[in-house]
Formats: structure tokens, C-alpha cells, sequence
């Protein structure tokens, strides 16, 4: 059940074929999960969120790999995103996540979220020592 | 502003000064920032929190410091948790977060937050080849 | 799966029949989605609701009724409210909603997502020019 | 600083003046809060809230008055809602929480916001048992 | 669907068996609800999770049971747990939560749900009324 | 306050330049917000960020721009960001946004934000007609 339609023949249309084409051969894989199958609605959605998703996650940066993934699930985890979740640990166990390390991500996550709770509760002042801006810009 | 009062004389209470030593003694600071300072309110409550945070935070597991540190980062942005941020934040440098590390943390962050919109509004069925249930127990 | 039982005879209950009665007239269908089917087991909070609903999304405002719809999917999406999301995508199709309208307002929700992570990671200090306070009150 | 202007005569309109005398009667005080003088630039939406607010937590129900603030309270700490937060905390303070009671309700809510993130991580299918609708309705 | 595969010899690690006796002897009951049963992919942390809740959730402290399943179920409500919901009104049920109290619980829930809306986006000032801080420490 | 320092001399840098350059021609004004000004301290995700923003906001699209700005808006308010309520607000009135827009979008908003709670508490199964993937697609 979605709300938009799945198209049977969407790669006929040449900019859809254009990002499934980079898809796998970024991928190294024929595989396209059903978010870009279900995206191809609006074939410049498709392409400009592909090439977002793509230049953060798949582009050597100061991050490694796995760890872009654990932070993608830590968010999509606080968003309730169904999907993300499930899409986002099946990429991260590709690259290398094992069970001990995805125990150990839950457990932080668990306790962001519960000191996340107690601070939005006590509306603690933030301790000025935090603040980067103090620095103050040069004159 | 907060929705607890400051106590002055909070370590007079043994449970308290209990925790805040051992707070100085694990992180080799005399320095106590104002989560604890107010939680101190109820010294069960605040014994409770600093040993959930400090077995997940401050032992050798499967994530190292930094990582664990960024991880908590992005869930405290997502639940829109000031003052979390800004301590974690803090944390995160202080564990050898450069601005260039800081900057990718996030654009993973931006990212999932602009696709878990996506995924939450286009509400696209799971792929069957995501789910780590499939491989069923053995009877 | 609900929390909820559906009561096969809720209409029995004259509070019932008269608010589904009014959905069925301002909506002009016979047709009562799951949402009143269910919230029919408290007559007095699926009267106020539907009230609530009916005096904001059904009456003449400000706003064209396909605007209000879009708002409201944005809200469902935030919030990860999957039968929200399934039931307002579905009347904003039926106020007009193209599949380039939809397409865009997914840009929009999911552009807001990635700089709202970005606002709450940078905590940036809010600029004066925007405050319409600072428009005193006039003595 | 705020979104819309503080009107220093709002009560002379007499839509916002019968509001505030509503206020001040049900609350038996002469003090009234940010929320509804600054709500007061539109006249409707400030009569229309404060009716629903009032006939959920001024009216005797099911709840007692302290416990429906708690839950508020708890609402408002998971949506990051600072007003809200301290406005309902002060609310329930005078209703008779104590910091004994505030610290359970911080307590809970943490464990909460703990096991939300586990379960939202884990995507745990729901037990058969939970579901209230598998009483089917009779035929 | 999960993320984690179910073991169907869990109970054989005696570090599972030992945390599913003690939650058998909690709660005076054969059935393990899923949560538990999946959380057994990682021993410790389902020991360190299920004590936590234990601890709080299944010990007498200032709020009564009911109330506190209450507060988790908003909790759950808010971040949009699927799983927690169904799992804790249940629980809510079989300490006593009539239709009534749900109603009504329904009903505060929704109502934070609508003003925090209102709050979060007027930015009203917080009131110098509500803050606990004002009471300074004592020199 | 802030977690990065604000760069007096960010234009300096001739990626930063080319962003500020971009922004006062596009809105034809030399004033530039603080988010940009604080983003500056990575010339990349400035630009990129930029870029994607005006790409969305400030083309002409299926949607006018001050519908996208009420978009905007209702998904700051629900992601509780403050910086960003408060410059899309702002924005939203140099659209022309009324007082009498501003508070029928807070009604939506806030029925939204009422209803989302009601129904992630009910867990109603979703109507099959609202389903767009019913219509499967053509072999």
C-alpha cells in the first residue's frame, strides 16, 4: 500500500532509465528497492534525490561508509521511519555492521533518546562552556 | 529557565556527592555541567541516569567513542533536544571531532531527514529481501 | 490490528448515527473511513472530533480547501502518522491534487526535513529582523 | 520573541475580552499567561483553543486533573515543546506533583523515549494477543 | 519483519533464560511478549533494558501502575511506536483502563498534541511565572 | 550561542562568496540570515545546501511560492525548529501572508497535530480504497 502507483514500465521513460542505470552501477548491483521504483512517479523528484542521497552516502568524505549508515538508521530510528530503518540496516549489515555492533548502536540510541526525554523535560540552561560561538569572530 | 530548582548545596546529600565523584573521576574533570547539577533534584533519579549513561558512554564496546558520540548526536537533533546537542556536541570535539567530521555528520543528518520524509509520505512497501526474519528460526 | 474494537452496531447509538449522518452530508457519500468507524467507541469523542475536523477542513477560511489538505499531509508526514498520511493524500487527490502537485509538496516537506536537521544541529541564534515582537506593544 | 505581535489592547475586542473573563473565572485568578495574550491576535482561533483545552482539562472526567497535566506534560516533552513544558509543569505543581512525583514522571517518560527508539530500531512484528480487534465484531 | 532474526533457542544462552524466568516471575505469567523474544539477539542488552523497565514499570514508587502506563502509552503515541502502543495498552488494560479512561487519555493526548502545534509555532515567550529557577539557591 | 563559531571573514573565501553572492541576487537584497552566515564554516554544505533550497523555493513550480512557505512552515512547527519557524514565518509574510492566513494555517496545523495523536493511539488499519497501488500496475 502506497500513495503513489507503482509503473510497470517506468524506465521507459529515458530520465528514469538514466538513474536506475547509476543506481546499479553504483551499486555494482541489478537490484533497485522499491523506493526509487515507487519515486519514478516524478522522474525529477527521482533524479535530484538519488543524486543527494548518492554525493552524501557513496562519495568517499571525512566518514566512513558504515558509519554514515549507523547515523542514517540513528535518525531514521527518531523519525519512525519505517522504511529507512529496514532499508538503511540492511545496508549497513552489507557493510559490515555485525550483530554486536548493531546491539551496541541501539544501546546508544536508546539512551539519546531517554536523556533526550529528562533534558526536554528539566529545561536545563546550556552551560556556557558549550558554546563554540563565545570565541567570538575577530574584529 | 528551568522546570526544577537549582539546589547549592546538592553534595550534601552522600547519594549525590557519590555520583558527581564519580563523575569527576571518570572524565579527570572537576568540572560538572548543569544536567547533573539539576538532576541532582532527586539522587535516585540522578544515580540512575549517570550509570545507564556511563556504561553506554564511558565503557570499551563494540563503537568507539567518537562514533557512539556522533550517533548521539543525530538522535538528539532529531528529537530537537537543545541542550543535548549542545553537550554532545561538545563532548564530540572534545573525543577528536574535527569541523570537517562534524560538517559530514550533518549532511548524513540533512539527508535522512529530507528522504525520511520521503519514505514517511510516499509510505512504500518493505522489500521482502530487507528482512532479516526471512532467514525463519530453526525448529 | 487496532487498540480498539469496531462495534458492528455503533449507528444503534443515536450519537453515533447522528454524526455519521453529518459526515455522510457534508461529505456527500455514503462512504465512513476507519477512523470515525473506530473513534465510534467513545460517542462523545468522536462527536467533538468530528466537530473539531468538520469547523477547520470543511467550512470556507482563508485558505482553498486543496492548501489546507496539503498542510495537513505535511503534519502527517512529520508526525509519521501512516493512516493520516493515507487518508489526507487521498482527499487531496480528490480536491485536485495532481501528481505534480504531489510531487512538489514532497519536495517541500522533504527540503524542510534536511535544513530543519540542520538548524537543530547548528542552533543558530535567531536573526533579530525576525522577530515581529520586536514591533512593540504601543502603551 | 515571537511569531505575531503582543497586542497591548487586545480586550478591546470583545470576542478576546469574553475569552480572558472565561479564563480568569475558570481559573479563579487574574493572571493570564503568554499563551493566550499572544493567541489573542486572532480572535476565533483564541476562542476556539481555549474552549477545547478547557473542556478536556477543566472538566471533571474519567482523569483526575493532576494526571491529565502529567500526561500533557509527557506529550509535550516528547514533541519538544518548550512553552508547553513549563506551562504544564507549573500547572501540575499547583494541582499537587510533587518532586517526588515529577521525578517518577521524568522517570517513566525517560523509559519511554528508551524503549521507543528499541522498538522503532528492532521493528518488531505485533503480538496477536495486543490486537483488540481480533474480538471481531459480531455478524 | 524485523531487523533482527528471531532465535528459536534463545533460552538456551542461560543469560536469556535467566532475564525470561525473571520476567515470567514478574508478571506471574508463561507468555513473553515479542519484544523480549527479539531483544534476545543481544543477551546484555536485553538484560540491561529489561531491568531498567522493571525498575521502573514493576516497583511500587510515587504514581500507581495504571498511571504509569498511561504516561508510556502518550510517550509511545508521540514518537509514533507502532509496537509500543499496542504492547502498552494492553498493559494499561489489564491493570484496569476502561474505554473511559481511554477516551480520555485519547483526549488529553490529543489536546497537548493541538497546542503544542500552537506553541511551537507562535514561540510565545515563556512565562517568568513558570520558572522554578527564579527561587534561587541560597549563597 | 551556537555549536560552530560564526567566521567574520567567512567571504574571504571565494566558495562562500559565490553562495552570498548567489543569495543576494536571488532575493534581490544584501541582507543574508544567520543560518548562511553560521554554514559558512563548510563552504560545501554551504553551497550545497543553498543550492537545494533554491532550487525547491525559488524556481517556479507547480506549487506558488507562498504555499510552499505554509508547507514550510507546518513542518518546522512539527519538527519543533525553532530557527526555522521563525525565518519561514517571516518569509511567509514578505509572500504576503496575512494574519488571517497565519491563523488558518495554525488551525490545520494544530488539527493535524490533534488528530496525528489520535490516530497513532488508535493504530486503525488503513481503508483499502485509499490505496493509490490498488491499481496495480499493467502487466
Amino acid at each position: 500500500m502506497s500513495t503513489v502507483k507503482l509503473l510497470s514500465d517506468a524506465e521507459k521513460d529515458p530520465r528514469v532509465k538514466a538513474v536506475f542505470d547509476d543506481i546499479r552501477a553504483t551499486r555494482k548491483s541489478d537490484f533497485i528497492n522499491n523506493f526509487w521504483l515507487y519515486l519514478a512517479f516524478d522522474p525529477a523528484l527521482l533524479k535530484e534525490t538519488w543524486e543527494g542521497v548518492k554525493s552524501v552516502m557513496a562519495q568517499p568524505s571525512a566518514l566512513d561508509p558504515l558509519t554514515k549508515e549507523l547515523i542514517y538508521i540513528a535518525v531514521s530510528i527518531t523519525n519512525s521511519c519505517r522504511y529507512c530503518v529496514h532499508s538503511h540496516t540492511a545496508a549497513a549489515r552489507a557493510k559490515g555492521m555485525t550483530d554486536e555492533i548493531y546491539a551496541d548502536l541501539l544501546r546508544v540510541v536508546a539512551t539519546a533518546g531517554r536523556t533526550n526525554q529528562l533534558l526536554n523535560g528539566l529545561q536545563v540552561p546550556v552551560d556556557a562552556v558549550f558554546d563554540m560561538e563565545a570565541q567570538k569572530p575577530d574584529a
